[in-house]
């Protein structure tokens, strides 16, 4: 079809992909309200035994029906939402999930199953609010009890009446060793400014699998490195002094350290504005709700509630390169020498990370230039939630040629000089889980490539320090521990290239070693490309530690380029991922996705995610599990196929963490590159172009499609070039 | 000693690295002009049989005397030039270095002696201007015997007399298969806008080892996949109708294929100017000549003829960090069909890459606000040359927070939100290896990391294509092949961490398996820490194939910070880098830094650099060669270390590299990063830092130390931020 068509067909197409509107919310809310059979209450009332909306996010619509509308114009499909519903007043309380359509005016409902057609377990449903109100009502009791100890192990601070000098929590995941069990450590900490990185080494083990709180228990309790099985039998130990009595060092409350306030020096001034982005002449995108338009790429974007930022129908110049490029999950998990350290194995879709996109700061998170756009999302709550400048979409120049070129003429002069400057759109949102920021990227260049991007901030996950967890991390501070874990990204990447028919390659190569043909007494070595098509999921899926090509090379069998070349993508990683555990160890299970840095599958709107919001309080036996994708070995010649990846970094904490782990160094993620899609740099259309060339009598002759002078924020002056370098 | 003398000191001995200055290298040459014995003439004078000035540089202190000037404030030491001086007219022609001093009234000149006490041959040296003149002119020879094949075959062009319709040519190396040869493949080229990617298809291998241009010889000439011994049987065999005539497709003038010049289309306006970086309130980095001080930075820097940008007594907060970064090499080691595409092994400081710094544009490689600096470069000249705008200093941001957190109270609200802007020092320099841009960063950030990084752009290097050249690339126009080949580049890492007594470990993790403490009849597994200690250089070591460990760790042993942790920094690599020959093989001796991603070796002033201009035009017997530095194997503990990084990237071209490489995806480059070197991050010196707390009434409290409006270019409206998420 023609460019213009197909333009009109995606813009057309993007609402699909586009997330449940406040109204769309709250028809689903009421449509579920209404139905008596599900006995649906407020997801905040105090009882645990109830049922109500856990979650609700949009529905995604068969790929095939998607398409029809994307590449025909036909009608788009009824808008569904996904919504999860905790069945907690049952006789077997459950967790179900139903499909709701069609919005904005829903008249039915359907129950979703999952590919391993297991029923969720109620006790891997996310914490909610109300839980924690009464995870905080039992500390209460247990911090009254242990009033004395803490008070004097910590310097004056308590849990319950404190003014200044409170305590507070953090909850430990996975809860618990096996399915069915909902047991959690829970690390008390000091509740100032950065309270991530004041654990005061009091641990406790609570089992609140029960839906009468009253029932609660306490199971453990960690205190100066050593267990006791009730918070009494600790308390009597210490009272009686047949246990050592640990004390923090004296609180100071000029102390920065977890503060983000400024000390210390620099030799050049700081206290005044660095550089900024400006847009002379405006903005170079066009946005229209969530359909974006930047340089020849357009697509469609959303937050999934669950997981968080996902691209939709991205195309270059009207043709699709990838259907979907979406973030699938995020985990840290830890070691070290505390059971609150030991049992950390964060996977944070199970913490709905996609609805932690807390408002972004203009000139900070993203530049005062930048279109800020808000999200709605609709978890733990009754109503619809508004989060402020959630996400931000920019243009920004990476003070950087993307191709440059001084043609020497070697006697002081040159033929020509050109250059572009390498500009890039960004759709940013952050995740921040808890202690930890996680900022989501994903960049559009002016060449066809996309870079997809990780980049970690927010305070360490940091335990109470012991000697022996010098094996584990570093120390930070007087009394804290930063442990050691590895930070995994998983990511699905449907690319489409040209098409939906794919296939994959890599690319190796080997030495090849020959008579010289000019010098036959001489032998030739050089490399050669050596390309391995892999024709099954499990040959195209690779294992980390294992050797791993050079290229990874999608392409479109059916397609060639001008020189006759397949048309395909590339995707290189920039990452320094490694597994995190033994496979099949317990909680890997889990994580089944982590064993491979890439796998490809063959597309199926069935496998549509590699994680679960129930993975977290239920790795060993997963709802979801990537696995299951590869298992059944299919074909993956000449068919839809996803790309899975996996990056990451292993984060040995050091005092530089300190107050937060800073982004430089710590971003990772994979560029899609295209290799043969196109006939030539596609960033060949931009006007941004400058070309310099000796005129008459060597004065320069400037070529060029943009403004001479930029504008008075930049510059009056007009570009000026000379390209001879004589002698003096 | 104190900050502020540490400060000074620094400042104080910044010159000792400045390159020669325009009068030092005027003294310098009229010095040696001056001395009879030598018999120099210009250097620029038409015979090959004459004694002249090839290169002169600074030529650096010994580290010993360097520190007592920046340690203690003596005395700087004299400064010296390194002169390559190239005896032509000599019974034995040879090359000999000279240092000459002191500057800037020298009186005396030493022979330079290199660590292998090899001779350096007269056969390796760089070509010069005037032996390319010869070369034309054996060229122009050449080409009237075989006019009408040329112009048959390329549609019109030729040599000589050709208007708009010429021929030019590329020239390849090494030079040779052996030492002592100096015969040279060189393809023709339509010499066109970009003419590097327009080989028609006539490769010709030159003799040009004689003195006397007249005894040259052509060796072989390449044409249409065949072999011939010399023009006249190419072109005996070619008229009579014995070979089969090949036929370029007919130019076309007004095909861009090669060229800059915009084509294609865009869905958003490009002929408008995109984002620039502005700096609202002026520079907040301080330049001195060859000082910079940024945030807690100050360095110094130069640009080496030979090899190019380097970085000295790096330090932060006044604490030194390294003694030096500098480029060393780069090459890039090619594959193909063509006699010209399989001998293609450049090694780029054999054509002393370090001069190649052509004119940077303002807006284009590096922003409009930069600092422009000229260079002075004196190679194969008469007089210095200068080269303006050749290196730029600017600051960026990267539109992303250094840091950031926003801290929930996950009931609509916060307890306080966190950023910090990450702005960046950058300094930049470009090579122009002729059909090859590197551009040469250099990233200081605040939080004490540096980058280090290499982009690549400009021209592929492209052979003429036949069927067979498949194996070794792809078609990028209808006759020519983008050759695969390997980008190397290799660094000198001076790191003196805290001193120069430092120690270097790796760490990696290793799974440990015991009793779960507080559920025994469980297992817990989870990673540990495994530090090993490299004692000696071959232990440190590392090959390429060969795993590699997570984290690179040199310390200081005797130094701690306020945790008790020794004080460290490790280096990060960020490259996908293999070997490109086999060991030992040929031409991989002149290149034995490219067997390691990481060697570490004891500082000597006699290792100096771990290539030379000569490797190139004599690989086989290099006269400096990186193999002997860890030959003896010294002990690396409590030393003075130098670390040697090799990065780069395969390359196997692709029809998006026509007109240019471009360089999203294609930098590489290593992070040095703090590890316990602080005592926290010391980007908490910034007063950029913006805080937010939830004040009275729910109003947010904004805590700045820079003024609330950054000024009408960017915005006139002062921050805002909110922080609630509330329901709706
Ligand atoms: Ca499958
Ligand atoms: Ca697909
Ligand atoms: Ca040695
Ligand atoms: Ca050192
Ligand atoms: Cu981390
Ligand atoms: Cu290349």
């Amino acid at each position: 079809c023609s460019a213009s068509r197909s333009r009109e067909w995606a813009h057309h197409g993007a609402p699909m992909f586009a997330d449940l509107s406040v109204r769309e919310m709250k028809a689903v809310r009421d449509y579920l309200h209404g139905i008596p059979e599900m006995r649906l209450t407020e997801a905040r009332g105090k009882s645990l035994k109830k049922n109500s909306i856990l979650l609700m996010e949009l529905h995604l619509p068969k790929k095939h029906e998607a398409l029809k509308a994307l590449d025909h114009g036909h009608a788009k499909p009824p808008r569904q939402a996904r919504v999860i519903v905790q069945f907690g007043n049952q006789s077997q309380p459950n967790i179900t999930e139903y499909i709701v359509s069609p919005l904005p005016t829903p008249n039915s409902h359907v129950v979703k199953t999952f590919k391993s057609n297991r029923p969720v377990r109620f006790e891997s449903r996310p914490i909610t609010n109300v839980e924690y109100s009464h995870i905080d009502a039992i500390l209460e009791k247990i911090a009254a009890k242990a009033h004395k100890l803490l008070f004097e192990t910590t310097g004056g601070f308590s849990y319950s009446n404190c003014s200044d000098r409170c305590l507070t929590f953090s909850d430990i995941a996975p809860r618990g060793l096996a399915p069915g069990e909902r047991r959690t450590w829970i690390m008390l900490q000091k509740f100032v400014e950065g309270y991530f990185i004041h654990p005061v080494g009091f641990e406790v083990l609570i089992n609140h699998q029960d839906l009468d709180p009253d029932r609660w228990t306490v199971e453990k309790v960690w205190y100066n490195s050593m267990y006791f099985d009730s918070v009494e039998e600790l308390v009597e130990k210490y009272e009686s002094g047949k246990i050592e009595k640990m004390k923090l060092p004296e609180h100071d409350d000029s102390d920065l350290y977890s503060t983000y306030i400024p000390r210390g020096h620099s030799n050049t001034p700081t206290n005044i504005h660095g550089p900024k982005l400006v847009e002379p002449q405006g903005h170079r995108y066009h946005t229209d709700n969530n359909f974006v338009e930047y340089a020849g790429w357009s697509f469609a974007y959303r937050v999934r509630s669950s997981a968080g930022l996902q691209i939709f129908d991205l195309r270059f110049n009207g043709e699709r390169i990838a259907y979907e490029i979406s973030l699938q999950e995020a985990i840290a998990f830890y070691a070290g020498d505390t059971p609150a350290a030991m049992q950390t194995k964060y996977i944070d879709a199970g913490w709905a990370m996609g609805t932690s996109t807390y408002e972004l700061a203009p000139g900070l998170d993203c530049p005062e230039i930048a279109t800020f756009v808000d999200l709605y999302h609709y978890f733990d709550t009754d109503k619809p939630v508004l989060h402020k400048n959630a996400l931000c979409i920019f243009e920004m120049t990476l003070a950087m040629p993307l191709r440059r070129h001084f043609n020497s003429d070697f006697q002081g002069g040159y033929n020509f000089y050109g250059g572009l400057d390498n500009t890039v759109l960004v759709v940013r949102t952050t995740s921040t889980v808890y202690n930890y920021d996680y900022i989501w990227d994903v960049l559009f260049y002016l060449n066809g490539v996309v870079e997809v991007k990780m980049s970690a901030s927010g305070y360490i996950h940091a335990t109470f320090f012991t000697p022996n967890g010098l094996h584990y991390g570093a120390k930070v501070y007087d009394y804290v521990l930063g442990n050691l874990h590895t930070h995994l990204i998983h990511y699905k990447v449907d690319l489409d290239i040209a098409g939906q028919k794919n296939s994959f390659e890599t690319l190796n190569l080997k030495y090849v070693n020959f008579t010289n043909p000019w010098s036959p007494k001489n032998f030739i070595v050089q490399s050669k490309l050596h390309k391995t098509e892999h024709k099954t999921e499990r040959s195209a899926a690779f294992r980390f530690g294992k050797k791993f090509p050079r290229y990874l090379h999608f392409y479109n069998p059916n397609e060639k380029n001008k020189w006759g070349h397949q048309r395909g993508y590339r995707i290189q990683f920039n990452s320094h991922a490694h597994s995190v555990l033994p496979k099949d160890w317990r909680e890997e299970k889990g994580i089944s996705w982590s064993r491979y840095p890439l796998a490809v599958t063959r597309h199926k709107d069935s496998e549509a995610t590699s994680s679960s919001i129930y993975t977290q309080n239920d790795p060993w036996e997963p709802v979801v599990s990537f696995e299951d994708y590869i298992r059944n070995n299919e074909d993956i010649v000449n068919q839809d196929l996803v790309a899975w990846v996996t990056v990451g970094f292993l984060h040995v904490p050091h005092s530089e963490d300190i107050p937060n782990t800073a982004t430089p160094g710590n971003a990772v993620g994979f560029f899609l590159r295209p290799f043969n899609f196109f006939d030539e740099d596609p960033s060949l259309s931009s006007k941004n172009t400058v070309i310099v060339r000796p005129g008459r009598a060597g004065k320069p002759k400037v070529q060029r499609w943009t403004p001479e002078v930029v504008g008075h924020c930049v510059t009056d002056q007009p570009f000026v070039y000379d390209g001879t370098y004589s002698g003096v």
